[in-house]
């Protein structure tokens, strides 16, 4: 069985194969990949196996080969088309984000209670929520990035999986979490990353407050 | 042993807490803390055995104790007094973040190759970077935001590492790792969290990829 720790290394071991095609490699083994993730290699050919992709006796993986069945496997041929909901500081700086757009993610239009006017509109628009379930529907869109204000968190999220999103990126504060029974009919499907700055933060703090004031808590 | 993962979830653990202490609450139990964080009642009593806090016959935990000896552990009653180094869209939105500082995170200055004009300064100052050391040294900094372009990312890692930080919270793809022999004493102890929006979008779109797409993947 997959678990979702898999498909995000998978996405990892995408990227870093990408690289080293561009950089002429052609084969590649389990203890490279290790090394350039900070895993084991017994994790990385763990991995492999159960996304059904074998190595050569004697003679690593071939790059290509691996490229090509990750990309069906994960969709990766498909454009990465996504909405931000919630246009403040934070979704601003996404929408306007050139390292994103270089990096295939293709931010549609953002949406907002408040857009601005048409003289400050940049590339990407920023668009009034009616607009939203229109655009999602045209657009095909599946995954969202939610970056309104904490207290419209759990309203947003409902509206946006009524529109159809399964995939949800979380700047708010709220631990969304996808009910058993989803009116939605998504079948507790949904994906929910959270991104919570503030309490990754909080638990840099901590880390480092044990590493240097109780270190033998953290030895074997 | 204490790892990473019961850190992370003690600091959850605290903000709960902290939220039940607010509405006059007096107990929890494990099955409550669960449910609140998505975890399973186990995990939650392992996670409290191995961090010393110790529940009540039939009576749970009392959350007074649980947050002083939680703040005792992770040392969160010092401020949290953090820099950003890079101050593009994402430095910005970070410095200028509202609910950053609601949550108790003190921004004390932002650093840039390219500071604004004074005119332009904001609530946080954005100084020129060859004032890092000195601030860092003088506000007794250690956990830093890496935000610069992806390009910059070792080059400044290094010299934040070298002024101090231990901690990192790194917006960059760049994938930071404390090298085993750290030249500036650190003991292979800095704590580097990754916030990859890019990543997480892209395995967002792999993992609704494969749940609608390949389902039998996912199943037991």
């Amino acid at each position: 069985m997959i678990t979702k720790n898999t498909i995000t290394r998978a996405s990892r071991y995408l990227r870093v194969l990408k690289n080293l095609r561009s950089l002429g490699f052609v084969r590649v083994y389990s203890p490279n990949l290790a090394d350039a993730l900070g895993l084991t290699p017994a994790v990385v050919r763990k991995d492999f196996s159960l996304l059904g992709m074998e190595g050569r006796k004697k003679g690593g993986y071939l790059i290509d080969e691996l490229i090509e069945h990750l990309e069906h496997l994960l969709g990766a041929n498909n454009p990465c088309k996504t909405v931000v909901v919630g246009c403040g500081r934070i979704g601003r700086a996404l929408i306007e984000s050139q390292e994103l757009r270089r990096e295939g993610i293709q931010i549609v239009a953002g949406f907002d209670i408040a857009p601005p006017p048409p003289e400050e509109q940049g590339e990407v628009p920023i668009l009034p929520m009616d607009e939203f379930e229109s655009i999602v529907d045209k657009e095909g869109i599946r995954v969202g990035i939610l970056a309104v204000p904490s207290h419209a968190a759990l309203e947003v999220f409902e509206r946006m999986r009524a529109a159809g999103i399964r995939g949800f990126l979380n700047f708010t504060t709220v631990e969304l979490k996808c009910q058993e029974r989803c009116p939605h009919g998504c079948e507790n499907r949904c994906v929910i990353h959270q991104v919570n700055i503030g309490l990754e933060l909080e638990t840099l703090f901590h880390m480092v407050h044990i590493t240097e004031q109780r270190p033998e808590l953290l030895k074997e």
